[in-house]
């Protein structure tokens, strides 16, 4: 694609024409030619939606969940962008028919864009595509963008770290929930949302899970034992009218808010965006937004400069015989990786030197 | 430490000496300076050992079962090392001195050389030290390294594809475990352990696992109705007296096995060392130890170039006012990721165009 034309989608996508939209986040998806051009395009026209990453096991009900929010946000005359990324599945095709009729005969209304990816064999590449998708809808300007993942593990909390809140879906009374949370979806959820509360069971699943906030957070902060945990917002010194300060140090704080929904009756879902409105709040008077956003900026620079340096690696393995015959070397013990490593690497850092001299 | 200091470590190694052991993959851990030449040295010395890896959900009986592998390997007379690796914690201390004791109680042999390995704040690199490690075991002359981890996650798949087989340990009527296998881990899989097989529900989970692995293997693959699935080796075309050849195409191939245990009795373990020397045999025969070997070798070329890069690449980060300035500047739209990178990496480009003109 030519310079002109990428221009041409790039001023088609800014003036609001979802074919556009959709062509940017396929180019985006697929690495295609120029698409990097189209991305730093755009990214001067982002910071203006709120990202929601929602995130559980699979079962806990997310993707009607996903649908009652975007209903409801519609409802409030806000456009909505729906992601729903599989990053176990290489494949992409089916799911989005079958997510696209879905939210269709939900929603019946354009202006939720819904978007499924997949990993397609993109190793690590996923959260990357994701944060680029993000931003198209962003640019866009549409004013909630939910991000919604497949499953529970690394490669998910990868995903929803490109969100400034995370919504993690706890199904109740499943063990394997609760195993799940201990293994590093407890640290990222900013509001937990025990769906399907009119199971047996919920009302200990919440316990169970502002326990495990409690726990997170330092020993001397204050148990919330009502089902609806607090946020404590302060506008550190001046005008925080509705604020308070827990810590009395003058910063915001947030404790993970537990919400009770049942999705597919849409019960909690309106409880659920005023927590979400109340976190969003939090992310700007803590100055915890922009924390976010410099953390995430610094991570996609450190990711595509591993990304653009393994391409020249690539090259300097071609020039010493490529990456399978050195291989054959090391388990012929002729040599070793860090050897090879040393070999590699010399030409690079001796060429960086000699530029400094 | 001198290379003269460095030489003779990896000389006294090499004769037995258990404290040069013990100090060397202490070096490997803290990446000391001279680790390199140290691993590097060691190299050639290595591949005789039969390395096992050992996976499977917290409270499966992992470390009960690897101490009576251990056991019983050293009543055959054979040498073993153990490395214990726990991915999820950054701390080594407590319990590698907990591990100690629990070794030395059932084993009271200094053959039995045991190791825990932490994360100790490294990330991606305990693969590495762990791959590392067994070439310290393996050149030191240990005849079988048995490799632990202590949790079942992404890490943890990592850690034991340093391992020629994968042992993955399943607790009897565990909803939990099967959770666990669909994330990834029934895909490296060797051999099946269902310990703890004098549980209810033990052979219903033998059932499940074996319907597994049918599902995993071609639709064509033939389910074994038994217990103990029974490997088919064949020696490609000649002199394959005990070789059977299941798929008639000259090539081995290997159905995984699924054993039962009771490791506090040690019941099982004798038909577990059966199987994994059946699958040390596949390995051979097959020609799939050699392609392990070198997958792994250019995993490990390919990691090291990364970890030597990112070096460089944070000296090219600093020149352009360093990661944190940046970041800031793509937040406030002063300019965008995928800009900053073509910056930084730009100048290693024509660094090295230049050298090859």
């Amino acid at each position: 694609m030519s310079e002109a034309t990428e221009r041409d989608l790039v001023a088609d996508l800014l003036e609001g024409d979802h074919r556009a939209l959709a062509r940017t986040i396929t180019k985006i998806e697929n690495r295609s030619p120029g698409y990097r051009d189209l991305v730093s395009a755009l990214h001067e026209h982002t910071g203006n939606a709120a990202v929601v990453g929602i995130t559980g096991s699979p079962g806990a009900g997310k993707s009607t969940l996903v649908d009652k929010l975007a209903v409801t946000y519609r409802e409030r005359g806000l456009t909505v962008g729906v992601i729903a990324v599989d990053p176990s599945s290489p494949y992409t095709g089916g799911s989005v028919l079958g997510d696209r009729i879905r939210m269709a005969s939900n929603v019946g209304d354009m202006d939720v864009f819904f978007r499924s990816m997949s990993a397609r064999g993109t190793l690590g590449g996923l959260s990357t595509a994701t944060g680029d998708a993000i931003k198209a809808l962003d640019a866009f300007g549409k004013d909630v963008i939910l991000v919604e993942t497949v499953g529970a593990g690394q490669n998910e909390v990868d995903v929803v770290k490109t969100a400034d809140s995370v919504v993690v879906l706890v199904q109740p009374g499943s063990g394997d929930d609760v195993q799940m949370l201990k293994a590093g979806i407890l640290e990222i959820g900013d509001v937990f949302v025990v769906n399907k509360a009119d199971m047996d069971g919920a009302d200990r699943t919440v316990s169970e899970l502002e326990e495990m906030i409690h726990m997170r957070d330092d020993p001397t902060a204050k148990l919330n034992t009502g089902h609806h945990a607090q946020p404590t917002v302060a506008d550190a010194g001046s005008g925080g009218d509705e604020a308070t300060d827990a810590d009395g140090d003058g910063t915001a704080s947030w404790t993970p808010a537990v919400v009770e929904t049942v999705a597919t009756t849409g019960e909690g879902v309106e409880a659920l965006i005023e927590t979400l409105a109340d976190h969003d709040e939090y992310l700007d008077e803590s100055g915890e937004r922009r924390r976010k956003a410099r953390t995430r900026a610094a991570e996609e620079i450190r990711t595509l400069l591993r990304n653009d340096t393994a391409d020249l690696l690539e090259r300097e393995l071609a020039r010493h015989g490529g990456v399978e015959s050195l291989a054959a070397s090391v388990v012929d013990r002729e040599t070793d990786p860090y050897s090879v490593a040393d070999r590699v690497v010399e030409p690079l850092r001796d060429c960086l030197d000699a530029r400094d001299e």
